[in-house]
């Protein structure tokens, strides 16, 4: 078994051992810009971790969790084009820096290298693999379509919330460890399983997130605190908020949405309403509920304790971060 | 065997039964949409025409040659968004339908789509075909990025221009009929061969293409004539002027390239030229030489030559077409 850590190391050495063709220049240098930008490169430790939670080999499965982390950041690169973004981990994102038709090919061609990847796994079960990360692929362009969509429709519900950061964050995570898992030798019923932890960590980590947008300590959370309440964002905050509010919180509401000048009032008046109807607790009772449930799939799977201490260390930390 | 014909009615109604998912609407919409905008589907028909030239199974087939399909039209709609297109086969591009955003994401999902697909072969042949299939994907890529590079060049050579033609349109073609070899049972050397049948092919139409948009009939070719002209497009026949004329000659070209009002004029006086350094036979000569090359490669393919009568029908069809 192997440290978290120890596997981020090797994630990192492996990803800088990558050698993208020389040829089109523009093309691939996008991809060992936004590949090196660093990051927690938690989703292909997920893949590792899986693996070795089924005493698979780690250099058998580190092509997977290549083939993850070069999918995820295809998906940066589509999303912050999306998103109009200008920066991505402090540093110009990859449309800003190459032009948006760049960004648009190298995303294109990031996707072949992760199926590329991908194709490296044994014969025998490259197969499932495969129809998982297809599975997974297709959820999360399934979830940031909902996410953009959401970001103009006035009547979105707290069901269609979760699942749509079910499908743009979560899937992937659980994919990530249902491949690990597959490479590291599980049966379907054990893949299913370490699936079902993924998943549901990875909706207890977009509701964490949504609470430390506004409650998170501004000394340690690295991004501005409010930064969803500025742009109106509906996380699930504000969606509880809207389904919970008195008519006159909902127009006091409405009306500090349309502050874009007192940005600091818009935070604190916003923030008071969350507060006046205990949404936090609200949000971190939903975090609990389903970070109970990818627990409770953790315990039904089939392998010593013991081998479990890593991913539930991680669970963990992950739900006790600050950033 | 089967005629090409009854190969693409086989193809337009398994197209015509895909069905994709109800939710989100809007990302799946734009996939019916293109997908059933028409055109000659002579990709996938390359890759059954392949299958069925090795005895193999059009119905094993078939998924291959619609991931082929699903692919091909994916990159129609980014590279519509990256060249502006408002049009496409005489319909609104996805984009100007649905919005860049939601056409990068639906062209994304589509190459989900198409590795889905692609899955569905025998378990026997998945490696080989997911191979060439992301080779082939790779390449267009890089033939796309290459062709928006030259827009702004100004010292393409013509072996350059070939090798990126190569990319964007021949790799396709060979690596459509090297799939359909390899599910119909095709030996390596055998797939490999019928790769650079079909590699060679796809040169040699783009430089018919070249030729048609200057000398074809306006009757028949279905697009403006000198379309390419018009648009400075660097083509065969401009690359091949620039290459021999002499430094007056350089200078009018030069002249007329910046006529952006008088385009019937710019049109003549550029043809004028294109007939003084007899660019049209040069261009031809080409086009007959990777035809050539095509054909020596069928020449070594082991099958029955009574079997190859269709794809050499088609073949030299696709070389006297007129649009």
């Amino acid at each position: 078994m192997y440290t978290t850590f120890e596997l981020q190391e090797m994630i990192e050495k492996a990803i800088s051992e990558i050698e993208y063709p020389p040829h089109p220049n523009n093309l691939y240098e996008p991809i060992a810009y936004i590949m090196n930008l660093g990051g927690k490169r938690l989703r292909p430790a997920l893949v590792l971790i899986a693996a070795d939670l089924f005493n698979g080999s780690i250099e058998e499965a580190m092509p997977a969790a290549l083939a993850i982390e070069t999918f995820h950041n295809f998906t940066l690169i589509h999303d912050d084009i999306m998103d109009n973004a200008p920066l991505r981990r402090g540093k110009q994102t990859v449309h800003e820096k190459w032009g948006t038709n760049n960004a648009i090919l190298s995303g294109d061609v990031m996707m072949v290298e992760s199926n590329k990847q991908l194709t490296k796994v044994k014969l025998d079960v490259l197969k499932p693999v495969l129809d998982t990360f297809n599975a997974t692929a297709q959820g999360v362009c399934e979830g940031q379509q909902l996410d953009m969509e959401f970001e103009v429709r006035h009547d979105v519900g707290i069901e269609e919330y979760i699942d749509m950061i079910r499908l743009k964050t979560a899937v992937l995570v659980g994919g990530a460890m249902k491949i690990g898992a597959i490479v590291g030798g599980a049966t379907t019923e054990q893949a299913d399983l370490i699936y079902d932890f993924g998943e549901n960590l990875g909706i207890a980590f977009q509701l964490q997130d949504d609470i430390l947008d506004v409650y998170g300590d501004p000394e340690k959370f690295g991004k501005q605190i409010g930064g969803d309440i500025i742009a109106n964002k509906k996380t699930y905050l504000l969606l509880k908020l809207q389904e919970l509010a008195h008519r006159d919180d909902l127009n006091a509401l409405a009306e500090h949405a349309l502050n874009t000048t007192a940005l600091p009032d818009k935070i604190d008046n916003i923030t008071a309403l969350y507060d006046e109807y205990s949404v936090k607790e609200l949000a971190t009772e939903q975090m609990r509920h389903y970070l109970d449930k990818a627990f409770q799939a953790l315990d039904n799977i089939k392998v010593p304790e013991t081998q479990k201490k890593e991913l539930i260390a991680l669970a963990n930390a992950l739900m006790h971060r600050e950033s």
